[in-house]
């Protein structure tokens, strides 16, 4: 199997100024086409350790892949160090020059001594254009065929020089005809540590398709991933894991892949031929925005109310005064009401309200900072929620959103109230 | 000086399903002590490979800070490839198991024996607590004093450990006394290159406090970054540097630090004793949500609508059927009616309103995809916003959501109305 290391390049990837996304998608590529990732690495522009780590990268794998330091900047010296560490040289390519000079007159801006620097390309090699950007790309071939392929740091340049140029090459390259195909599982409200107890088994034995459990946000994806010669035959191999791992699961799938709750919420509606309204407080309309997210949310969706003051809750909502002198702005009756005034006012057949304590004020020992209410309303008796998050404002709202979404799923789907939504959220009978 | 590795462990970092945001953090933390960071590296959970690698990083850095693979499941091999690396042993560390235990106890889960595997820990070595989770973290130490310290990959678990036990260890283990202090300037509306080109001398010629510039989502920051043996004469270093800088840039800095765009819209207000108000289409709610992120927004937000309908544009906002017959709902005329429908019927001193085509469908040759209107209203004559945006639903979304903050503290500021607010917007008279 043919094996790669990612070097991302830049001083500010080692100072923590930026969060290198990058190296993931080149990694998610290349597994796509069945090409092994060894390694990553990130090294600052400093040609002597790029140099260092390339030959080392260059002994392990059958090739390397860079991104970043190809910039006009006086300090990225990228290809200086690649040149040296496969023996190639740099030659001005006439090609890029003209593509770089083109450039620099369609934008009506003079060229540099920098920018003409950035068409000296490694020979042996190959060149890989770039029509998003002025930087081109290169793969420079060291005489054992190893190489080390170099793109721009900037992700738009970067992803479309990947997928359109170098892809194919290593495709070639390699004579690539395995393929790894992924199957993602969404779930909601089963822990990592349950998950795992009722499939460990499973990708304990399993080495193709190879099975893992990824934690994030309150949820949790069950990811199965097969190699094979193509897309069918690997799609042949997950579906009787998926069949299992289904019924070892039972409740709580939500989607799978690409689907999210929010696109999964406006599926439902639309089949149902439903809308849905909002009325947000701590959420502050994250899950209106969610549901705008979804293409094609303008069927279901008629919009929201964020109500962040109580004389708004009172004037947009019809949330009647006594409710908010009697119980607060944070109480289960409150949430009804937002839910109940949404749901008329906006004209809607399903709402959902919020209404909580984010922090980092506010807090009381009746109504601690964490604290939200969420109401469902449609026809019928309205289904409420009582939560109690942990983390600080941004942790509270984040996980209000997402159990706030989970919840209008779990409801659209007539779910077993039994099953909870998150760990920290319970349904309370009014 | 002091120089560490980072190496970030998960074969779902090798296939890219996963971002590596750890090694940033980390490499933040340890830059603002002054600890230099030579290089990072991400590894799958292959403990051969993991082995290979910190012996690596300990022969070029005095120690290595690794995340991840510390977790229950039976292929997290993370801790016997550091004894081997270091040479140390694994043993039962009592307390860190009473711990676990008690941990289990409190959420009346049983214990695995993988969760008791959790507490063998490296000697001789250093047992870093973890009040967040069930996984210690721990640091191993080489004969020769290199060490290995390994905190568990749960961002919100390793983020509390790295500060608040490995950062107090390495300050001793190092005497560090040399600290880095970076102010970043916030700018908006200035392209990156033209902001180059007016500090490019500064930034060729400093060393120390070094200078960077750094584009991100349609704003450019400008980091200075000073080493010096307290944190006192760093900041005397960088204040004249920041004074010229902001002589050089003039219009167009909207905040420093951790100062973002919506916390300066609430503090201007704030300090006015004004309130705002939010009617939004395309945005769905993540401007109101923006705002409502800052801490104390609520002295400030009255709250908002998301008119995503027609309807809900003229029974929520009073928008006039005949304008959005005459006009649509994406045009200058519907977004100053849905402004001045939020300031009225929200009382709030200012709106603003986004009206606008977010794709994928919905667009025409008049009214292509990634137009989008912006009004902003108090008293006085409205001011209008006209901008369309590349990319994708998701692009065109974020864009149009920080356009539209950024909208709004410029009107705030009273601000010369020639300066474009992004390279896509231009204002619009009526």
């Amino acid at each position: 199997m043919a094996s790669i290391e990612i070097v991302t390049i830049g001083t500010e990837l080692l100072l923590g100024h930026l969060v290198d996304t990058n190296s993931a998608f080149v990694a998610s590529a290349l597994a796509d086409i069945g090409v092994d990732v060894y390694a990553k690495h990130s090294v600052g522009d400093n040609p002597e350790r790029l140099e260092m780590m390339l030959r080392g990268a260059l002994d392990r794998a059958d090739g390397v892949i860079t991104t970043g330091g190809l910039g006009p900047t006086v300090d990225d010296l990228t290809k200086e160090a690649v040149a040296a560490a496969t023996g190639t040289h740099l030659e001005l390519h006439e090609a890029s020059l003209r593509a770089i000079e083109e450039r620099f007159a369609m934008m009506n801006r003079t060229m540099s001594d920098n920018n003409r620097r950035q068409a000296m390309l490694p020979v042996p090699g190959t060149v890989l254009d770039n029509p998003h950007g002025t930087a081109p790309g290169f793969i420079a071939l060291r005489e054992d065929k190893k190489f080390v392929a170099g793109m721009p740091g900037v992700p738009r340049e970067m992803r479309a020089m990947m997928m359109d140029k170098l892809v194919p090459w290593l495709l070639e390259r390699f004579e690539l005809r395995q393929t790894i195909t992924t199957r993602t599982i969404h779930t909601i409200g089963i822990p990592e540590s349950e998950l795992d107890r009722r499939i460990e088994d499973l990708f304990r034995s399993s080495e193709n398709p190879k099975i893992a459990v990824l934690a994030h946000g309150g949820r949790c994806d069950v990811k199965i991933m097969a190699k094979a010669e193509t897309a069918d035959a690997a799609k042949a191999m997950i579906a009787p894991v998926e069949r299992e791992i289904r019924e070892r699961i039972g409740y709580g799938i939500y989607g799978v892949d690409q689907q999210t709750v929010e696109s999964q919420i406006v599926d439902i509606l639309r089949r149902r031929r439903q809308t849905i309204a909002t009325a947000e407080s701590c959420t502050g309309g994250a899950i209106s925005d969610a549901l705008v997210r979804v293409p094609g949310a303008s069927d279901v969706f008629r919009g929201g109310v964020v109500a962040y003051n109580n004389d708004v809750k009172r004037s947009m909502l019809d949330v009647p005064a006594d409710i908010l002198r009697e119980h607060g702005a944070v109480s289960v009756e409150t949430a009804v009401a937002m839910a109940r005034g949404a749901r008329r006012r906006l004209g809607a057949d399903v709402a959902i309200a919020t209404t909580g304590i984010a922090g980092p004020g506010g807090g009381t020992e009746d109504k601690p900072v964490g604290l939200v209410w969420f109401a469902l309303v449609a026809d019928g008796e309205p289904r409420t929620y009582r939560a109690t998050f942990p983390g600080d404002r941004g942790d509270i709202r984040a996980r209000a959103t997402m159990a706030g979404l989970s919840a209008i799923w779990r409801y659209l789907e007539r779910a077993d109230a039994n099953v909870p939504i998150t760990p920290f959220m319970s349904e309370a009978r009014r």
